[in-house]
Formats: structure tokens, sequence, C-alpha cells
């Protein structure tokens, strides 16, 4: 059997090898240099250890060596992170073979200071935001365990980062850090969204906010709720344009509830509104407004059988 | 570039101990000693090998090697658990830099005692969840199948361990090992709901079941179910006010269709009723009663652009 | 306590060994032979890196080298996965404790010959599926991120295979491969689904695709959209029946918007027709229709409690 079967695999190697030629669109054989993304998850849950100190990853922080651990973390982490930034510029000049050109690995090594830079104003978000959880969540018994057991504290930590890498430009990764806390907390944020302070979304499960998303400060939403396209607009040769305003506007001190589906780039939930659960929504909301669904009709029935 | 970005980054680690300093409330310098997530996901994982000996982690035990396996491990699982827990009372005579004292490991142990107890009776709970599991999904081949890839055994395992840590008073660990459930599967059951025996969840993606939800037995649920509060109760301050029974109680034999939203501690589901999908409800059910909502209406157009 | 600690574990560990004996439903000892749900999940992950060379995995591939790569790979896939396929065949002749027979190694390895054999032609589907995400969402910058980051291309790619080992009879894998990729990406596709070509899902958390749901050309669905069973045909002794055809049918060119759901095995969704969002369906829908839910009455109001 082995025999036989070392001869099947070399038939099935060669064809697979084949198939790698005719199916090109998803073979980077030759091609282009691109980060990797098991080093881009790396990178992101170190990166998150750096934004709360002693309560993930070390735990043992004092103030004298503090200074010292930050500091080789973020050398470590300075010179994983510009190598993936510079592979995910693919220059003409690399391809996936090549290590990079010393032009993009200048450019990504000033383009990852400029990210580092940020990450106090980022904490300060942070700290923002995870007060807002304990206030709006009476489950909360402290502020500790928003912050060690919230999905939404992961989404939006792992947002607020890819966010600024996504305004410099940073092609990739930005998605890929967003989909990583997708994976994990079922919260789906597009780095190109742009979010308020005191951000909190509770439970956060099928939760979509879609890439020209614009949310105000102190916006509340639960579980399910959809920030979407309505629909998508397309040129003369019928391809969908990209880079238009195709989702809401949320503005300051809005609450959406469980499983809300607002659509469509002019839609906008005024001031201090609120969506309620299951609400469909295409169209704009004043401020101060309460919009709900009707109850549903009941009928009582012996059978069951539905 | 390397010496340059080495400057930088020197000046990064101080402007970033500087926002440790500033930004206080989510860092833990010298402050509080707590348990590490990695560890509770570690000693969690192990112990559901232990609830389902031979499917999960070791496959080869034989009753004359069974003892000795599970002597071992709980007496390793032992150890690792008592820890995370005397960690977890965060005694104000300990904080992050010294180990914990005698008197909380002491109660740790005693409380790891009291939990390990419990397995041969949260065993038995499982073994009538996964039953109904298989009774209730068509798509089951055999009880191992469901043992093997259902989410709702990852979730309800989890929570039937967490719940009874939950009791003891344990903080923060019975949450972290729930949240670590909602990350892998879908369905989020906060630690403190009550949930009584041979409890199905198909699917699962996007359950929500509250901290002071109480469901019966035999209660069959799709995914997409939220038990959720109404409103948020608030005291004069406007703080809100923590502990009050916020969410609903379902009877037994009750069967909640996927979506279905139901809110308030007062919201009671009678006995033997079915709640249709995507019902929104915020007012009790009678027993065997049955709501769903209407049919939407139709409408056939040419021009298919939403 | 170290001591006395040592002897309740003792007596921990038989009163838990009681229980294997007792709840033997969800035990495994000396009973059967089962696939690793690790190893299952290690094979998936590496053949996804076959499927998408130069993306996942091994990212410095040049055509010198490929072919060798390539054979190493299915080498050592061809041992690990037949050994698992072995094991789940789960023949009377072997419990857990003996290694597998001769026979089912045999069989096991001609059944790993005949899936790695279709491997060119799935590569071939999602080389279009991936063109259908990339031509389907306006946030898709270029095929390389729909690859990278699109939790569908997860989905779809171990479904393709999934499924073609379900067509093949293997037990317990195929479900093990699909509920891995449903904890990764929240989309719950069940192996037994009829796909057809450019299939796409945008975000996906919550989408359920049942057992026997048909799916045709050129289908797009967004998140939380559930192709489920409308009820649970029961036999004169009550007991659901298996293996009937449960779920919808849903023909080329139709779109399902986000938390649409669609029951029953009879219902059919019309060539080129549209279901809006939350719209819950169990009745069919002929070509070209398009179903949408009615807005929900605004109200406006001061006390914006809800």
């Amino acid at each position: 059997m082995q025999e036989e079967h070392r001869v099947s695999v070399g038939g099935l190697a060669s064809s697979l090898v084949q198939s790698y030629r005719k199916t090109t669109s998803i073979t980077n054989i030759e091609k282009k240099s691109f980060p990797s993304r098991q080093a881009v998850i790396r990178v992101t849950e170190e990166l998150r250890e750096l934004l709360f100190p002693g309560y993930l990853g070390r735990t043992t922080l004092c103030w004298e060596n503090v200074e010292y651990y930050v500091g080789a973390t973020l050398d470590r982490l300075f010179n994983e992170m510009s190598g993936e930034i510079s592979k995910s510029f693919n220059h003409p000049a690399h391809t996936s073979q090549d290590a990079t050109c010393s032009e993009c690995q200048g450019r990504a090594c000033r383009e990852t200071l400029q990210f580092f830079q940020k990450i106090p104003a980022i904490r300060s978000l942070l700290e923002e935001d995870v007060q807002a959880a304990f206030d709006g969540d009476p489950a909360a018994r402290d502020v500790d365990e928003v912050i060690f057991s919230y999905p939404c504290v992961v989404a939006i930590s792992i947002f607020r980062m890819a966010h600024e890498l996504f305004l410099q430009g940073i092609p990739l990764i930005p998605r890929m850090m967003t989909e990583y806390a997708h994976s994990v907390t079922g919260i789906d944020i597009h780095p190109g969204a742009t979010i308020g302070r005191k951000f909190f979304i509770d439970h956060g499960t099928g939760v979509v906010i879609g890439e020209t998303t614009v949310i105000g400060d102190n916006v509340k939403m639960y579980q399910g709720v959809t920030l979407g396209a309505l629909s998508l607009p397309r040129d003369e040769r019928g391809q969908i344009i990209r880079g238009t305003k195709r989702h809401p506007t949320i503005a300051d001190n809005a609450t959406l509830y469980a499983g809300a589906t607002i659509l469509g780039g002019g839609t906008e939930i005024g001031k201090g509104s609120v969506v309620g659960g299951n609400v469909w929504l295409t169209n704009s909301i004043p401020s101060h407004t309460k919009v709900i669904i009707e109850e549903p009709r009941l009928r009582i029935m012996q059978n069951l059988e539905s």
C-alpha cells in the first residue's frame, strides 16, 4: 500500500501543480510579496498586551521594570511589523521570492513609527470605551471584568489600531486585523469605518459595520446590528462603483437594539434616537426619535407542531 | 535605519509608560493580582476532556489505566485551577507583584475541591443534553457526532461548569470561561443564568442568554435567539441598578425558533409554548401558546435593484 | 494542604471513574475508535494552504521548488488523513485500544486518494467563488484581499472539501471540518448541502445552510441568512424522521439579504429572485420576484427609555 500510494501521490502532485499553472488568480508563485496572516495576528495580540498592561500577557509588571519591558517589546514588534508592512506594499521590484527592496523597507519603518506614536492616544480612547461598557451593562461587576471578558473590547481595540493603519494607506494588514477580531468575536467592523468616543457593543455576535459608516460619540448597540449598504451603485459597464458613501451615519447618543438593520449611505439616525430590536430601516430618523416594530399578532392553538 | 528606529523606539517606550501612569483604569501595574486568561482557557479545555473521556484529548483509554489518567490529570488541574482562583480573590494583601497569601490559597483549594466534587453531577446533566440534541436534530447521525461537532455541546458543557463556579462566588473566572465558549461557538450564555435539564441549542450562532434568565427543562432553541433585558433600571443618580431580574423566564418544554427576541425580567414563556422565528416579545405568553409573525406581503417587480 | 488535597483528589478520581461507568453514552473507554478532532483541523488547515499556494502557509514558492513542496506535503497529509479516516470507520473489529485493521486502512487509503484527486477541481470552483466575492463587494480592494481576509473564503473552501468527503460516505470527519469553519467564521454550512458555482456570502456571521439545501449558481447571500427546516417530520413512534428533504431550494442568480429566514424542503426561491432583509418565508417565490417586509411604523416621543 505504501509504495502504491507514493506512486499515486506523485501523480497527484503534478496534477495539482498543473492546476496552479491553470488557476492563476488564486495562485501566488513568483508573483507578489504578501504579509503573513499568522505574523499579523501575532503582532496584533502583542499590541493588545501593550494596550492593557498587566491584564493580558505578562501580569507581573512593576514600575521599575515596565519601561524595559515596553522598550524590548516595542523593539521586537517594530521589526516584525515593519517587515510585514514592507511586504504589503508589493512593489513591482520584489516578488514572493526576493527580500523587499530598501525603499519599501524605509517607508515601512516610517509608517510603523507613525503608527506606534498613536498608541497612547488609542489607549485614551479605549479607556473611555471600557468605561462606556461598564456604565452600559448591569451585568458587569467591575471594569476588570469588562477588560478580561467583553468581546467588544477585543473588537474595538483591534479596530482602533487597524483604522489608523487604514488611514495611513497600509494595504491588506488593516483588514486582516479586523477579520481576525471578527473571527474571535463575531463583530465585523471594516477598518475604514469612522467611530467616535465611548463606543459600546453589548454581546456583539453578528454586528456588521460597513466601510463608510460614520458613528458619533456615546453610541451603544447590541448583537446583530447591521450598518450596511442599501444597494450597489454600478457604472455603465455594470461594474459596482467602489469608494462612495454606502453605509449609514449614526449621530451622538443613539442606541441601536438587537437585530436592527440600517442601510444606505444617505440614511442618518439623529442624535439621541433609539432604533428598536429587529427594526429594518432604509431612511433617516430625526433626533430624539424612537422607532420600534409593532408587536406580533398572537394566536392560541392546541396543535403546536410548527 | 536600525539605529534611527532604536532611538525612536526609546522615545515611544517612555511616552507609552507615561500613558500607563495617566490612563490608569486600564493599567494594572503594582495594583491587583488577576487570573491568567490563557491559563483559565487551558484548564477549561482539560476539564472538557475529563467530561467526555475518550472523545476529546486522549483517545486510547482503557479501564486499567483510566483511574491513573484521571487522578494525574485532576492533580495537575487542581494545582493550576486553585492558583488562578487564588489570584482572582484579589485580596488587598497581595498585588500583581506578590505571590497570593496563604489565606487565599487555602480558600482557593477548598473552592476547587468543592467544584471538582460537582463534576460527576455535571456529566449526568451533559448526558441528557447530548441526548436532547440527538433527539432534536434530524441531521444528527449518532450521539458521537453530537459530542464531536455540535457547538451547543461546547457552550453548555462550559456553561454548566462556569455556573457552579459562579454560584460559589468565584470572581472573573466564570465569565472568562463562558466568553471563551462565546468566542468559539457564537453562543453567549452568562454564567449566572439558570438552565434546566435536556437543554438543546441548534446551530447557536448569535444566541444570547442573559444573567438573570431562568430556563426550565427540555427547552429547545435555535440560532439568534435573544433572552435579554427590556430596559435598564436606573437609580436616582441615573446609575443603572445591578442584580435585579432583568431577563425572561422560559418554562418547561418551550421551543424558541431562530431569531426570536424575548426581553424583560417579568416576561414568561409558558409551558410547552412555541415562539416563532424573528418574533420580538416583551410580554408574557401563556402555556401551550404559539406566537408567530405574520407572513410578509409579496410584491412582483421587474426592476430587482433593492 | 498539599497532602490533604492529594487525598481528596484520590477520592475525586474514583468518583469520576464511577461516573464514567454509569454515564456511558458520553464515555468512550474500550468502545470505539474515533478520528482526532485536532488532527482533522490540522489536516484541514494544511489542505487550505495547498488550495491557495503562496497565500496561506509558505509564501516563498517558486516554480522550481513547488512540485517538491506539494509532493512532500501531500505525502505527509496522505498518511495523516488516511489514518483519521481509517479510525472513523469504527469497524467492530477495532476499539479505541487497537490499531485499526488492515481492511479499514486499505479502504481509507483508497478514499483518501479519491479525495485528493478532486483537489484541482475544487480549486477551479474556488477561483470562481473568490471572483464572485470581489465582484459582489464594493469594499474589496482586490482578489488578494478576498483570499486573505474574507470569512466566506474560509467557509466555502472547507465546505467544498468536506462535501466531497460527505459524498464518499466518510463518517464524522466532514462535519468536524464544517463545524471548525463554523467556529472560525460564524458560517454554519452542513457538509451535505448542494451548492453551485460562484457562491458568495458577505460578512456571513449567523448564516445557517441545512443538510438538504440545494443552491444554484451565482447565488449571493448576506449575514444571518437561515436556510432551515420548517418542522420536524416524525414517525408513528414520535421519533423524528432523518434523511428527508427538509431545507429549501435556491435557484440561480438569487440574492438573499441579511437576516432572511427561508424554511422548508418544499420552499423554492425562483431564478433571479430577491429576498429582502429580515423576511421570514415558508412558501415558494416565483422567478424574478422580490419579497420585502413592510417599513416599520414610526413614533416620536420625548421619553426615550425603551
